[in-house]
Protein backbone atom coordinates (compact mmCIF):
# COMPACT_ATOMS: atom_id res chain seq x y z
CA UNK A 1 0.00 0.00 0.00
CA UNK A 2 1.44 3.20 -0.92
CA UNK A 3 1.77 6.43 1.38
CA UNK A 4 0.33 9.60 1.61
CA UNK A 5 3.33 12.14 0.64
CA UNK A 6 3.27 16.09 1.16
CA UNK A 7 6.39 16.97 -1.18
CA UNK A 8 7.49 20.59 -1.89
CA UNK A 9 10.31 22.47 -2.97
CA UNK A 10 11.25 24.76 0.04
CA UNK A 11 13.60 28.19 0.49
CA UNK A 12 15.86 27.47 3.62
CA UNK A 13 13.53 30.40 5.08
CA UNK A 14 11.04 27.95 5.08
CA UNK A 15 8.69 29.13 2.03
CA UNK A 16 7.33 27.14 -1.41
CA UNK A 17 5.52 30.00 -2.84
CA UNK A 18 7.66 33.62 -2.56
CA UNK A 19 5.12 36.89 -2.06
CA UNK A 20 1.96 36.53 -4.10
CA UNK A 21 1.98 32.87 -4.63
CA UNK A 22 4.55 33.39 -6.74
CA UNK A 23 6.38 30.05 -8.27
CA UNK A 24 9.32 31.65 -10.53
CA UNK A 25 11.58 31.43 -8.25
CA UNK A 26 11.79 27.82 -8.55
CA UNK A 27 12.67 27.69 -12.17
CA UNK A 28 16.81 28.24 -12.40
CA UNK A 29 16.86 25.33 -9.44
CA UNK A 30 15.09 22.36 -12.04
CA UNK A 31 16.58 20.57 -14.33
CA UNK A 32 18.28 17.27 -14.40
CA UNK A 33 18.20 15.71 -10.65
CA UNK A 34 18.57 11.98 -10.29
CA UNK A 35 16.92 12.49 -6.81
CA UNK A 36 14.38 14.25 -7.88
CA UNK A 37 13.19 11.39 -10.65
CA UNK A 38 13.63 8.89 -8.41
CA UNK A 39 10.90 10.49 -6.27
CA UNK A 40 8.86 11.06 -9.62
CA UNK A 41 9.06 7.60 -10.21
CA UNK A 42 6.94 6.38 -6.61
CA UNK A 43 4.44 8.32 -7.48
CA UNK A 44 1.40 7.26 -8.32
CA UNK A 45 -1.46 9.47 -8.24
CA UNK A 46 -1.58 13.14 -6.93
CA UNK A 47 -4.09 14.61 -4.53
CA UNK A 48 -4.35 18.87 -5.23
CA UNK A 49 -5.75 21.29 -3.44
CA UNK A 50 -8.02 23.82 -5.16
CA UNK A 51 -6.16 26.83 -4.91
CA UNK A 52 -2.49 25.26 -6.12
CA UNK A 53 -4.82 23.60 -9.33
CA UNK A 54 -6.48 27.09 -9.72
CA UNK A 55 -3.87 29.01 -9.28
CA UNK A 56 -5.15 32.33 -8.77
CA UNK A 57 -8.00 32.69 -10.85
CA UNK A 58 -11.03 30.59 -9.13
CA UNK A 59 -12.84 30.06 -11.91
CA UNK A 60 -10.01 28.55 -13.99
CA UNK A 61 -10.67 24.93 -14.82
CA UNK A 62 -7.15 23.80 -16.05
CA UNK A 63 -3.86 23.25 -13.48
CA UNK A 64 -2.38 26.70 -13.13
CA UNK A 65 1.49 25.57 -14.19
CA UNK A 66 1.20 23.31 -16.66
CA UNK A 67 2.14 19.77 -16.08
CA UNK A 68 2.81 18.64 -12.36
CA UNK A 69 6.66 17.83 -11.68
CA UNK A 70 8.04 20.13 -14.54
CA UNK A 71 6.57 17.88 -16.83
CA UNK A 72 8.15 14.87 -15.85
CA UNK A 73 4.99 12.98 -14.52
CA UNK A 74 1.89 11.20 -16.02
CA UNK A 75 -0.98 9.99 -14.08
CA UNK A 76 -4.34 10.48 -11.97
CA UNK A 77 -5.24 13.35 -10.40
CA UNK A 78 -7.24 13.80 -7.54
CA UNK A 79 -8.56 17.54 -7.11
CA UNK A 80 -10.15 18.52 -3.71
CA UNK A 81 -13.03 21.10 -4.64
CA UNK A 82 -16.75 22.01 -3.57
CA UNK A 83 -17.70 23.83 -7.15
CA UNK A 84 -16.03 21.18 -9.90
CA UNK A 85 -15.69 22.60 -12.91
CA UNK A 86 -18.70 22.66 -15.83
CA UNK A 87 -16.44 20.85 -18.35
CA UNK A 88 -14.52 17.98 -17.39
CA UNK A 89 -10.84 17.62 -17.55
CA UNK A 90 -8.86 14.94 -18.72
CA UNK A 91 -7.03 12.87 -16.14
CA UNK A 92 -8.43 14.78 -13.37
CA UNK A 93 -11.20 13.50 -11.04
CA UNK A 94 -13.04 16.15 -8.69
CA UNK A 95 -13.89 15.35 -5.44
CA UNK A 96 -15.78 17.21 -2.88
CA UNK A 97 -14.18 16.02 0.42
CA UNK A 98 -10.98 15.21 1.78
CA UNK A 99 -10.98 11.72 3.36
CA UNK A 100 -12.57 10.24 -0.43
CA UNK A 101 -10.12 11.67 -2.20
CA UNK A 102 -7.80 10.18 -0.58
CA UNK A 103 -9.12 6.80 -0.48
CA UNK A 104 -9.68 7.43 -4.64
CA UNK A 105 -6.09 8.59 -4.65
CA UNK A 106 -5.00 5.69 -2.61
CA UNK A 107 -7.06 3.51 -4.94
CA UNK A 108 -5.56 4.95 -8.20
CA UNK A 109 -1.90 4.79 -6.98
CA UNK A 110 -2.07 0.72 -5.99
CA UNK A 111 1.62 0.19 -4.12
CA UNK A 112 2.69 3.82 -5.58
CA UNK A 113 2.48 6.90 -3.29
CA UNK A 114 -0.10 9.70 -3.19
CA UNK A 115 1.73 12.98 -3.82
CA UNK A 116 -0.13 15.81 -2.12
CA UNK A 117 0.28 19.06 -4.22
CA UNK A 118 -0.63 22.49 -1.93
CA UNK A 119 0.18 23.79 1.46
CA UNK A 120 -3.56 24.35 2.34
CA UNK A 121 -4.84 20.38 1.62
CA UNK A 122 -1.50 18.74 3.15
CA UNK A 123 -2.28 21.01 6.22
CA UNK A 124 -5.68 19.33 6.36
CA UNK A 125 -4.22 16.34 5.79
CA UNK A 126 -2.02 16.74 8.40
CA UNK A 127 -4.97 18.06 11.47
CA UNK A 128 -6.77 14.65 9.89
CA UNK A 129 -4.11 12.51 10.84
CA UNK A 130 -3.66 10.99 7.22
CA UNK A 131 -0.49 12.24 6.17
CA UNK A 132 2.61 9.79 6.06
CA UNK A 133 5.33 11.51 4.89
CA UNK A 134 6.86 14.85 4.36
CA UNK A 135 9.27 15.05 1.58
CA UNK A 136 11.39 18.80 1.64
CA UNK A 137 13.71 19.69 -1.45
CA UNK A 138 15.59 21.76 0.21
CA UNK A 139 16.18 24.61 -1.86
CA UNK A 140 19.53 27.06 -1.57
CA UNK A 141 17.70 30.36 -1.69
CA UNK A 142 16.09 32.89 0.83
CA UNK A 143 12.49 33.84 -0.17
CA UNK A 144 12.16 35.83 2.89
CA UNK A 145 7.98 35.80 2.41
CA UNK A 146 5.31 34.17 0.94
CA UNK A 147 3.55 30.83 1.47
CA UNK A 148 4.83 28.93 4.10
CA UNK A 149 5.47 24.85 3.64
CA UNK A 150 2.23 24.44 6.79
CA UNK A 151 0.18 27.36 7.35
CA UNK A 152 -0.48 26.95 11.16
CA UNK A 153 -1.17 30.03 13.17
CA UNK A 154 -0.96 29.05 17.21
CA UNK A 155 1.21 26.82 16.04
CA UNK A 156 1.56 23.57 17.74
CA UNK A 157 4.57 20.77 18.01
CA UNK A 158 3.81 18.21 15.73
CA UNK A 159 7.23 15.25 15.56
CA UNK A 160 8.61 14.07 12.69
CA UNK A 161 10.83 11.61 12.43
CA UNK A 162 13.86 11.92 9.95
CA UNK A 163 14.18 8.63 7.30
CA UNK A 164 16.69 9.84 4.86
CA UNK A 165 18.61 12.65 2.90
CA UNK A 166 19.90 13.24 -0.18
CA UNK A 167 21.58 15.35 -2.09
CA UNK A 168 20.43 16.59 -5.47
CA UNK A 169 22.02 18.46 -7.98
CA UNK A 170 21.44 21.45 -5.43
CA UNK A 171 18.62 20.92 -3.48
CA UNK A 172 18.76 18.66 -0.71
CA UNK A 173 15.70 16.04 -0.50
CA UNK A 174 14.91 15.08 3.47
CA UNK A 175 12.31 12.80 3.92
CA UNK A 176 10.18 12.36 7.36
CA UNK A 177 7.74 10.46 8.68
CA UNK A 178 4.85 11.90 10.73
CA UNK A 179 5.21 10.50 14.13
CA UNK A 180 2.14 11.74 15.88
CA UNK B 1 40.84 34.35 8.97
CA UNK B 2 37.36 33.20 10.14
CA UNK B 3 34.17 33.40 8.66
CA UNK B 4 30.52 35.15 9.88
CA UNK B 5 28.32 31.92 10.21
CA UNK B 6 24.66 32.46 11.85
CA UNK B 7 23.83 28.95 13.28
CA UNK B 8 20.20 27.66 14.30
CA UNK B 9 18.31 25.05 15.35
CA UNK B 10 15.33 25.23 13.09
CA UNK B 11 12.13 23.04 12.87
CA UNK B 12 11.52 21.30 9.42
CA UNK B 13 8.50 24.66 8.39
CA UNK B 14 11.27 26.99 9.47
CA UNK B 15 10.72 28.13 13.02
CA UNK B 16 13.97 28.99 15.26
CA UNK B 17 11.98 29.26 18.52
CA UNK B 18 8.04 28.65 18.72
CA UNK B 19 4.91 30.83 19.73
CA UNK B 20 6.10 33.29 22.12
CA UNK B 21 9.95 32.85 21.33
CA UNK B 22 10.13 29.28 23.71
CA UNK B 23 12.93 28.03 23.21
CA UNK B 24 11.76 24.43 25.00
CA UNK B 25 11.07 22.76 22.31
CA UNK B 26 14.52 21.56 21.52
CA UNK B 27 15.17 20.25 24.47
CA UNK B 28 14.36 16.80 23.61
CA UNK B 29 16.24 16.91 20.46
CA UNK B 30 19.68 17.93 22.71
CA UNK B 31 22.32 15.50 23.67
CA UNK B 32 25.75 14.18 22.52
CA UNK B 33 26.03 14.68 18.58
CA UNK B 34 29.40 14.79 16.74
CA UNK B 35 28.13 16.66 13.93
CA UNK B 36 27.32 19.56 16.57
CA UNK B 37 30.58 18.90 18.63
CA UNK B 38 32.54 20.06 15.24
CA UNK B 39 30.66 23.01 14.43
CA UNK B 40 31.06 24.25 18.38
CA UNK B 41 35.23 23.54 18.45
CA UNK B 42 34.90 25.65 14.92
CA UNK B 43 33.19 28.91 17.03
CA UNK B 44 36.13 31.18 17.94
CA UNK B 45 33.55 33.92 19.71
CA UNK B 46 29.82 34.86 19.70
CA UNK B 47 28.00 37.99 18.16
CA UNK B 48 24.71 38.56 20.04
CA UNK B 49 21.59 40.38 19.29
CA UNK B 50 20.23 41.69 22.63
CA UNK B 51 16.65 40.09 22.50
CA UNK B 52 18.68 37.02 22.25
CA UNK B 53 21.16 37.96 25.09
CA UNK B 54 18.33 39.04 27.15
CA UNK B 55 15.35 37.23 26.48
CA UNK B 56 11.71 38.69 27.50
CA UNK B 57 13.24 41.04 29.80
CA UNK B 58 15.11 44.11 28.50
CA UNK B 59 16.11 44.40 31.89
CA UNK B 60 17.76 41.67 32.04
CA UNK B 61 21.88 41.69 32.01
CA UNK B 62 22.54 37.60 32.28
CA UNK B 63 21.71 35.87 29.22
CA UNK B 64 18.99 34.05 29.09
CA UNK B 65 19.04 30.66 28.31
CA UNK B 66 22.42 30.05 30.20
CA UNK B 67 25.17 28.72 29.06
CA UNK B 68 25.72 28.75 24.45
CA UNK B 69 25.14 25.97 22.34
CA UNK B 70 23.66 24.12 25.88
CA UNK B 71 27.25 24.29 28.09
CA UNK B 72 29.34 23.14 25.69
CA UNK B 73 31.46 25.82 24.52
CA UNK B 74 33.25 28.94 26.62
CA UNK B 75 34.62 32.14 24.65
CA UNK B 76 34.15 35.94 24.14
CA UNK B 77 30.73 36.95 23.32
CA UNK B 78 30.06 40.65 22.21
CA UNK B 79 26.66 41.68 22.30
CA UNK B 80 25.37 44.93 20.14
CA UNK B 81 22.79 47.08 22.41
CA UNK B 82 22.79 50.38 22.57
CA UNK B 83 22.01 50.26 26.16
CA UNK B 84 24.60 48.12 27.92
CA UNK B 85 23.46 47.03 31.54
CA UNK B 86 25.27 48.99 34.44
CA UNK B 87 27.27 46.16 35.56
CA UNK B 88 29.76 44.21 33.68
CA UNK B 89 29.17 40.57 32.72
CA UNK B 90 32.23 38.52 32.79
CA UNK B 91 33.52 37.44 29.07
CA UNK B 92 30.47 39.62 27.24
CA UNK B 93 31.40 42.82 25.70
CA UNK B 94 28.75 45.12 25.15
CA UNK B 95 28.84 46.82 21.45
CA UNK B 96 26.52 49.55 19.92
CA UNK B 97 26.79 49.13 16.23
CA UNK B 98 26.95 46.54 14.00
CA UNK B 99 30.16 46.76 12.00
CA UNK B 100 32.22 47.68 15.12
CA UNK B 101 30.91 44.15 16.80
CA UNK B 102 31.45 42.06 13.99
CA UNK B 103 34.70 43.15 13.91
CA UNK B 104 35.83 43.15 17.23
CA UNK B 105 34.25 39.41 17.17
CA UNK B 106 36.04 38.59 14.53
CA UNK B 107 39.58 39.99 15.89
CA UNK B 108 38.85 37.70 19.05
CA UNK B 109 37.84 34.92 16.84
CA UNK B 110 40.90 34.56 14.94
CA UNK B 111 40.90 31.66 12.98
CA UNK B 112 38.44 30.38 14.55
CA UNK B 113 34.30 31.47 13.24
CA UNK B 114 32.21 33.79 14.74
CA UNK B 115 29.12 32.37 15.34
CA UNK B 116 25.56 34.75 15.14
CA UNK B 117 23.38 33.68 17.72
CA UNK B 118 19.91 35.90 16.97
CA UNK B 119 17.48 36.11 14.42
CA UNK B 120 17.20 39.66 14.07
CA UNK B 121 20.74 40.08 14.25
CA UNK B 122 21.65 38.24 11.59
CA UNK B 123 19.22 39.61 9.47
CA UNK B 124 20.88 42.62 10.03
CA UNK B 125 24.41 41.26 9.48
CA UNK B 126 22.78 39.67 5.80
CA UNK B 127 21.32 42.90 4.96
CA UNK B 128 24.98 44.78 5.74
CA UNK B 129 26.36 41.85 3.24
CA UNK B 130 28.09 41.08 6.23
CA UNK B 131 27.23 37.45 6.65
CA UNK B 132 29.49 34.94 5.11
CA UNK B 133 27.66 31.60 5.94
CA UNK B 134 24.63 29.94 7.18
CA UNK B 135 24.48 26.38 9.33
CA UNK B 136 21.01 25.25 10.32
CA UNK B 137 20.07 22.43 12.05
CA UNK B 138 17.12 21.04 10.95
CA UNK B 139 15.06 19.04 13.96
CA UNK B 140 12.61 16.97 12.51
CA UNK B 141 9.52 18.49 14.12
CA UNK B 142 6.91 20.86 13.02
CA UNK B 143 6.24 23.81 15.09
CA UNK B 144 3.53 26.20 13.05
CA UNK B 145 4.08 29.52 14.59
CA UNK B 146 7.14 31.38 16.10
CA UNK B 147 10.60 32.91 15.50
CA UNK B 148 11.42 32.34 12.16
CA UNK B 149 15.09 31.85 10.95
CA UNK B 150 15.01 35.43 9.08
CA UNK B 151 12.03 37.48 9.34
CA UNK B 152 12.06 39.50 5.92
CA UNK B 153 8.52 40.83 5.22
CA UNK B 154 7.82 41.58 1.59
CA UNK B 155 11.02 39.13 0.52
CA UNK B 156 13.33 39.54 -1.94
CA UNK B 157 15.41 36.76 -3.08
CA UNK B 158 18.96 35.83 -2.15
CA UNK B 159 20.91 32.86 -3.37
CA UNK B 160 22.69 30.67 -1.45
CA UNK B 161 25.20 27.90 -2.37
CA UNK B 162 24.98 24.43 -0.41
CA UNK B 163 28.70 23.61 1.07
CA UNK B 164 28.02 20.56 2.94
CA UNK B 165 25.35 18.41 4.39
CA UNK B 166 25.82 16.22 8.10
CA UNK B 167 23.03 13.55 9.12
CA UNK B 168 23.66 14.79 13.23
CA UNK B 169 21.70 12.12 15.91
CA UNK B 170 18.85 12.92 15.30
CA UNK B 171 19.27 16.70 13.41
CA UNK B 172 20.60 17.44 9.74
CA UNK B 173 23.27 19.99 9.61
CA UNK B 174 22.86 21.91 5.99
CA UNK B 175 25.71 24.55 5.65
CA UNK B 176 25.48 27.26 2.86
CA UNK B 177 27.04 30.32 1.75
CA UNK B 178 25.27 33.54 1.15
CA UNK B 179 26.13 33.88 -2.55
CA UNK B 180 24.75 37.82 -2.74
Amino acid sequence: MGKLVYSASMSLDGFIAGAGGDASWMTEYLGPDPVVDDVISQVGALLVGNRTFRGDDPHRDTPREGKPFGGGWEGPQFVVTHHPPGTPVPGVTFVTDLASGVAAAKAAAGDKNVNVLGASIARQCLDAGLLDEILVFITPVLLGDGTRLFERPGGGKIRLQRLRVAEGARMTALWLRVAG
